[in-house]
Order: structure tokens, then C-alpha cells, then sequence
């Protein structure tokens, strides 16, 4: 790992395995890291995050997992993400210390979002006494208004968080509000901070609008198809590019119609990876047989005619 | 303490005192105890809920807190109520197995909320768990839709709560929706269960519907208002009833427009109690200089004109 | 009619009849009027509302079914109040002054809710500009920002309407926030305003707040059974008030979770009186035949057990 | 005029000048037409739009307001589009009969709004019925759903409403949601219809989609720096394209920050073009005096560093 490279690329919001009785199971982390690097050519990880049911895991549930990842990680993935952020700062602040102790590629804190009346202030203060626990570990901060209700713009953080976050790195950007992800990139003219997008669905306009790497679930299993958006786009060729965006938004489209979350993401990697990834924790709900039944058929069709992308 | 005694009345959504250092204070809980017994006829208390800022707490912290309001209440409280919800299932788990083992006389749990597609049957299941680690221990379901963001009635979960959780005795209903509040208590005929509201500027039209409960933040500091307007009610006096709620809403409403949130509530405790709570934790920042001048002349307004409410 | 005649108890929010090809059907209101009288003992109206479809009419429709409403109850209602709200100001204007001009009881006027930004001031500048088109005709704010999305509380607007509107009379309330609801009915210690609630589910629960009416559909169907509930209220006997309210509940609570709209209580009201309603106007689709079944077999079982109440 | 011509680039939705009395004022429309072409490159209108105000103004302003822009821009735009939508299907039905009669090159229609349960096939069929009306006339679908919060995705309707509209031309795709952009375009690989984006502030994120024109408010006073970012983008320089898009962005986000609406864009209108639009009508208030002073040092701040834009 080389924790100062800079985040790039794509980074894959890893689901959390579970055993059938719902704990969590260390066991196939190794093989989850070969298998982003040979079949998706992702090398790069966030832990513990939404996708991986952080939030629903103990705190040593946690630390173990990013135990396991940092290990098997260690000399094949280029980064290995923990988000650490938690509802309680005591809490947060441990998972980042421990997280900094493991050797880590870097942190990432979301907004803590019981209260929906946080203020800036008081959120950048929040970032920092977490952050102030990993000194010299890479901190971004995790945007996700859709989920936390936290409606602060980064635009407004992100002077605040460069001047008192010593190890502020960037963001991950999940929202569809690119004229605040716009002025992120303007205001980050320099390049220093890695502004990595986080709605998978719309990846490509996020690209044109700046963003260098993107964060999310999808790139666990279409890996290989963004990777190669990716390379169109960056050879200036946006026809191609615009053909691998469309051929995953139409499974993307298919799979929210059909509901499409965690549980969701869960079953899809299992059926693409062959590594079983058991059932989401409570209170999500496994995703019904009916689900699997009607995405594996939707894969094959998009298979048949674009063989080439999956 | 007397576990299996009907809650009703008013329950005081306590406050967690801290220091000026953001730890939580213990020394002060004996004289809270006291305070709301003897200056606001309150004898019932729900520790580390949204008020007391319970999700900002370390696991270890909620846990000394429930501890000291067990000991310092246990002679002279009608109930403890704890509050061990969490978004994570093992964390929520451990909470309950150690209010059971401290002796509270009742455990209440809030939907997790980080997740917004929760559904009945995985909530159900959520609270069923949590519940079967505190045995014999009277379990609250604390609906809060306008922070959880979950939507689902309680209306909708109740016949499956009392199926499958042994010790389900009610709920803390924090919603406008009277509907459902009804429904609720239309199913409870027998009055098995505590069917306890917790929209305080409200309170009155809600015992019109038959609540024979309230827990809220505002019996911290009115609860002599209440009580007096929860006994006209009994008499049938509805017009001397009004007078208290009217009252009561005068001061919300002044309150709400100056913004009223869990840091301003804190603030008016330690202002109408003389006891220190300090400040809220991060992410929540204290209520300002101005919000507590301002309120303090409005208390003073209301008490002339009212001077037996306060 | 006696348009000065305190406006109090029920009134139905009607429906807007209509032809198999979407023509508003005249024919029937004079059935209609007598209807609401002799079954569910209702003498007063608002037309051109929510329920009325009001908004989906052309002005010359709005006018042709005022004036109808206005010609077959003019011996027979208490009052009739039509809705001449409008997005356009001079359309609503216009509204106005032929309501005056065919001698209504009263008009309302809805929020004009397609820009969300609307402020206090503009609001009460627009509702007094359409006011002073009909002088000397009550006037009524109907406030329902479920539907509007304008978000400004009544309260806020109560000192203004009255000083700038001298026709103002009172404000339909559709919402469940009784802390608004309160504060009015405080600020009308004289009475002199009508303070209707519109949430029809909870009455019960807005009369213990000092509700003296009520404007809603469901007061077409089941006008009989709202009218025994005031009257246990006035009485004082809650407990027959319950029972009234809980089976009104039951109800309710069963078509919301049916799907519940303005095209159900169309199908609903053909249904329970026997008065063809037709379908309802596009944007709005018919409700399903299975609705109808359903709600039939609900109604017949709450008849069995409550005969008394339908 | 050339009805059948494709509509691409640039769209102005213009605002609807008035008099100091609220009177629409027709004789600055000339004056407004020769502006556009010559000061911003901009030779296609849409008229009566939410910043027109279109359902502010009574049926007549609206049928009035047309006849003039059509007059004006007969010779000198390539498009007039009118908006047609109104909550009223007749209403609506006969804004479309007239719009046919004038000779306009296309017409447009929002969903109608006030009723929240609209479902889709209810929604075509009211389109159609307007459509219909328009016989030959090229129909736009204005989608909007953060001010009609009807949130049917376009995807959704596009096959219906190719099916049912035999006049339908395209989409007026007001929403960040690019995922349902993206499928439009997709399902558009003819190129037949025109997806012209709507949020002015990301409008190069959604021409990497496939957008081949835009139409917004902000092309009124800075059509030249976006028709600037047009062709950057068009010969795949989009570091150039960015460059212009951060400066809008940058304005915007000012704008925005001090409170953006139809009220301000009328008064920046004022300022940029010299032409007097007047007060908005109510339920909106006038742009305050602090905003317009605000923006125009900001306006100087931007000129003096990218003097070529604006």
C-alpha cells in the first residue's frame, strides 16, 4: 500500500459478509481481494461504509473487518479506505485511532445525522476531532445528503475543513448536485484533493464536471465496465464512453424499479462474484429469490449483447 | 422502583448533564432526581434518548448514565426508563443485557434509522431481538418518524410487537399523526399497554384520544403545568385544561421561532433548574447567548401573567 | 341563507359530480342538497375545493357549479361557501366577485402553491387583493400545506389577514399540527373567528383544542356519525366521543391503506348515497372496481356492528 | 419561424415583463427579442414558463402574450414555444387550441400539480388531450419535479408518450436526475425527439449525457458565455467548456446563496438587458433592493477577471 499515492480511479464500496447466521465472516476477505483486482481491475477499497452496513456493525465488528482488509489488502489493493464516522464522536474517535494504528490508506467520516439541525460549524468540528485521531492518515469527508438528511453543501465545508483538518484528502461526493461538486472541483484548482463521485448511475457527467475517481457499490461487480468508461473518456472518445454509461444505466434502471438496495447489492455480488456474501444484518432484509431470479436473467440479456463489458 | 407498575403520567426525557469538557457529568444526577420530584411533581424519567443526546454516547458512557439514574432513583423514581436503541443490532443488544442486569424498570427502543427502507417484518424482528436480551423487562417501542425518517405506523407493527416480543407493554408515540395514535389505542381496549405521547405542545388533544401518558423533554421544566392540566383534564375541566396547554404553546411557539432544538432545551434546563447541564455534544453546538436572554424574559412574561404555572 | 350566521359544525367539502364524459353534471346537486340534509344531516357546503376537483375546472365551470350550489340551497343550507382560489390572482380575483355577485355565504381561498418561495406578506397580499373583489362576503383562508407545500403557519399570518382583510372570518386548517391550531384558536378568545379543522381523521383530537367546526369529505358520508360525535363532545362524554371517532378511524385507516384519494371519495360518495358522482377529471384517474368492493364489504361490517352510526 | 426545424442549443425560458402596476407590459417584447439575438446569441424562446410566470397570469395574458411573441419573433427566432400547462385540462386544452392558431413552433406542458397521486397513465392521457388539440404542432413534456413534485420518471412516460402523441417532439428535462436523462437518450438513438436539459448550473454534465440543447432562465443574460461552453464542448475541448461552466457556476452559487428565484432573475434581467421587466406578480415579492446591489458587484467582480464571458 502506498498511502500517499493519490486516490484515483475506482474504489469499490465493499459489501460486508455474513455468515447464514448473520455474523460477520472474515474468511472470504482474501478472496474478495483477488477478485475486484483479476475480474474488475479495481485496487482500491472503502470499508465500513454505507454498502458494507458499517453503521450496523459493533465497533469491533468493525475493527476487525478493517483488520482483515488491511491485511489481505496489504500488497495487492493500491488503497484501503475504513470509514470510521458514527453517530457517537467517542466512538468515531476510537475507530479512527485504531484505524491509523493498522496502517490504513485513509479514513473517511460521514456526517453524523440523528440531529437534522447540525450546523457547519459544528460538523467541521465534529470532522476534525475524529480526524485529530489518525494525525498524518488521508481524511475524506463522506457526503450523502440522500442519506443522512444533512443538507450542508461541501462548497460551504471545504475552506473549513482544509484549514482545520492537517490530513483533509477529500471527498466522496454522493449526490446529484453537481453544481456544489462544480464548485469543489473549481475551488480544488491546485489538484491537491481527490473529488471522487458516488452516484455510480451518473458517473460519466460527474467526469466531465472533474472528478479524477469514484466510490460506490457498482464497481464491485461492473468494475470492468467502468474502468473501460473510464479509459474512453479519457482518450476524449465520449461516444464509447456514453455507450458503456448506457449499458449500465439500463441495469441500473432495471434493478431500482425492481427495488434496489443493500440487501440487493448484497445478492448481486454473491450471483457475480461466486463468493457468498450471506445475508445483510438487521434491519435490512434479504433480498427475495424473485430479485436474484429477475437480475440474473437482465445480466444475461445485457451479456448477449454486450458481452464484452461484464 | 416498581417494574410492573402501569407507566403514566408524565415521563421527563431527561438531559444528559456534561462538563464544560464534553464528559458526562454523573455528579449532577441526584440533584436532578430531587429537582424534577419536588419542584415539578415529575416522578418518571427516560434516560438516553434523543434529549440526552443517548446516540452521542460512547456504549460504555449510556451505560454509566443508566447506571447512576438507577442508583440515585431507585428509592424515590416511579420508573427508569432507558433508552437502548442504536443502528447496530449487537450494540443495541448489549445495552438491553445491561439495563436488565442494573434493574431498570423498562428498556425503549428506536427504529434504527440510518437506513430508510426498512420494512415491518425486519423492523419487528430489530426490536425482538434487542427485546429477548432484557426478559421480564417491560419493552417501548419509541416511534419518532420526523427524526428516524421511518415511515411505517405503529398502527402497522402493533398486532406483530405483541405477538412476538414477550415483554411489550407500549409505546412512545412522537407524532402528529392522531390517526394512527388512535387506531393504536382502539386496539389496546384491555389497556394492557402504555400508549405514552411525546409531541409535548400537544399534548391535550392527544388525551383526548385517549393517551394516559406523555414523555417529553418540556416535563423537565413544566411538568407543573402539565400536571395541573393533565388533572383538569380528568376532572373533565377542559376549559382550565386549555388555559395550561395554551400556556404551554405560548412558550413552545416563542421557543420554535427562536429555534428550538436538544442545545436550546439544555440550555433552558439549566436555566429554569439552576443545575449546570453544560453544553450538547458534538455535532450539536450550544444554543446561543441570545436564544437564553430571550427566553428567559419570555418565562418571566408568561410567570406574571400565570405565576401558578411555573 | 344567512351569510352572517356564525359558520360552525359540519361541513361537507363536496364532490363535484360529473358526467361519463367528464362534464361537470349539474343535474344532481338539487339530490345532492337534500342528501346532506336528510341523511347526514349537513346544511352547509364547500364547493370548488380540494375534493371538488376545483382547480381541475375551468372558471366557467367553477362559476356554473357556484351558481347551481348557490341556487338549490339557497332555502335549504346554512351555508354555502365556495373556493375561488386560483394560481392566477386575476383569475382568483375574478372568482370572487361573481361569487359576491350570486350572493355566497362566504369564500376561500387557498396558498397559490406553485412557487414554493412564496413569503408571509405576499401571501396576505394576494388573499386580501382576491378579498376586496367580494366586500362584505366572509372570508376564509384555506390552509392544507400537505397539498400546498407552503409551509407558513397560521399563526403567522392570523394579526396580518385580520388587519388587512375586513371581510376575514376564519381559516380551514387542514394539518395536523395543533400547535399552530392552538395558538389560533388562543388568539380568538372572542370568537370571533371560525376556526374549522380539516383533517377529518382526528376531530376529536382539534376540538379539545377549541375547533368549532369542521370543513371535509368525509362529512359527505358520514356526516351522521361525525354529528353524534359533537354532540357526545358538547356533552362532555369522551367516552362516546371515542367511540365515534375509533369507528370513523377504522374506517379511514382501512381506505388510506386502500389507496385513499379525491377519485376514492368520488366512488365512495356514488356509492354511499346512491347520487351518480361520475368519475373524476383527468389529471386524476377512476378509482378501481376493487376499491369499491372492498370499501362496500368494510362498510357493511361496520354497519353490523355500529348500525347505528351510517 | 420554421416549426419543423430540430430544436437544439440555447432556449431562453424568458421572464414576462410587466408594468409598476402589475400589468404585463407587450411593448418591451420587441425590444427583448433583438436583445437576445444580438447581446446573447439566443434565437429560441420558451414563453409563459415558470420564470414567464405562466400560471400567474389569467388565460387571456397568457393567449395575449403569445400573439405578441410570435409577432416579434416571427422573423427573427428560430423557435417560439409556448407553455400550454395549466391545472385545468381545458384550461389547458384551450392555451394549446390558440397556441395551434398563432402559428407558435411548438408547445409545452407540465405535469399539473396540485394532486400529488398522479399516476402515469392518467398523466399521458392528460397530455395527449392538449396535444391533441395542437394537431402538428411539435409537443414538449416539461418535466419539473422539485416544483411539481410529481415524480414519474421520464423513462417512464417516453414510451407512452411517443405512442399516444403523435405530435410529440421532445423533453424539457428540469431535474438532476441523470440516470433518467441518460435513458431518454438512450432510448432516443434516432435522435428524433429533442432532450433539452433544464438545470441551467450543470448543463455540461448532462451535454456529456447526449443533450443537444438546453432551455433555462439563465441563457437570458448569459446565453453568449454558454454558448461559448457549447462549442468548446462541441470540438471536445472541455477544459475550455469547464472553464466557462465553473464561472457560471461561481455566479450562481452567489446568487443562489442569497436567496435565487423568479423574483431576482426578473430583477437581473432588468439590470443585464437594460430593458424594464418590472415587478414580479403576486404570490411572488420583489427582488430586494440588497440582492440586485449584491449581484451587480459580483456581475463586475467576474467581468473584470473573464471579461470575454458576459
Amino acid at each position: 500500500m502506498t498511502s500517499q499515492k493519490k486516490l484515483q480511479g475506482l474504489v469499490a464500496a465493499t459489501v460486508t459478509p455474513m455468515t447464514q447466521d448473520g455474523e460477520i465472516n472474515l474468511a472470504v476477505i482474501g478472496q474478495y481481494v483477488d477478485y475486484l483486482i483479476n475480474e474488475q481491475g479495481v485496487r482500491s477499497v472503502f470499508v465500513n461504509g454505507t454498502t458494507g452496513e458499517g453503521l450496523s456493525l459493533s465497533t469491533q465488528e468493525r475493527k476487525q473487518l478493517a483488520e482483515e482488509w488491511v491485511a489481505k489488502g496489504k500488497d495487492k489493493l493500491d488503497h484501503v479506505i475504513v470509514h470510521v464516522g458514527a453517530l457517537s464522536l467517542p466512538e468515531s474517535k476510537g475507530l479512527a485511532k485504531h484505524a491509523a494504528e493498522i496502517g490504513v490508506d485513509g479514513i473517511a467520516v460521514i456526517a453524523p445525522s440523528f440531529f437534522k439541525q447540525v450546523n457547519k460549524d459544528a460538523l467541521v468540528a465534529f470532522l476534525r476531532d475524529v480526524a485529530l485521531e489518525a494525525p498524518g492518515i488521508p481524511f475524506y469527508y463522506y457526503h450523502i445528503p440522500p442519506l443522512t438528511g444533512i443538507q450542508i453543501k461541501v462548497e460551504e465545508l471545504l475552506d473549513e475543513m482544509v484549514e482545520q483538518i492537517p490530513s483533509f484528502h477529500g471527498v466522496k461526493f454522493s449526490d446529484r448536485d453537481l453544481l456544489d461538486f462544480g464548485r469543489c472541483i473549481a475551488k480544488n484548482s491546485s489538484g491537491r484533493f481527490a473529488l471522487l463521485y458516488g452516484v455510480d448511475e451518473q458517473l460519466l457527467s460527474a467526469l466531465t464536471m472533474g472528478a479524477t475517481g469514484a466510490v460506490g457499490s457498482t464497481y464491485n461487480y461492473f468494475g470492468k465496465a467502468n474502468n473501460l468508461m473510464l479509459e474512453a473518456f479519457a482518450k476524449g472518445d465520449l461516444s464509447t464512453a456514453q455507450k458503456y454509461q448506457f449499458c449500465i444505466q439500463e441495469f441500473l434502471s432495471f434493478a431500482i424499479a425492481e427495488g434496489f438496495g443493500v440487501p440487493q447489492i448484497k445478492a448481486m455480488m454473491s450471483l457475480v462474484s461466486g463468493i457468498p456474501m450471506g445475508p445483510p444484518r438487521l434491519p435490512l432484509a434479504s433480498a427475495s429469490e424473485e430479485f436474484v431470479a429477475n437480475v440474473k436473467v437482465k445480466l444475461e440479456d445485457l451479456k448477449s449483447s454486450l458481452y464484452h463489458l461484464f
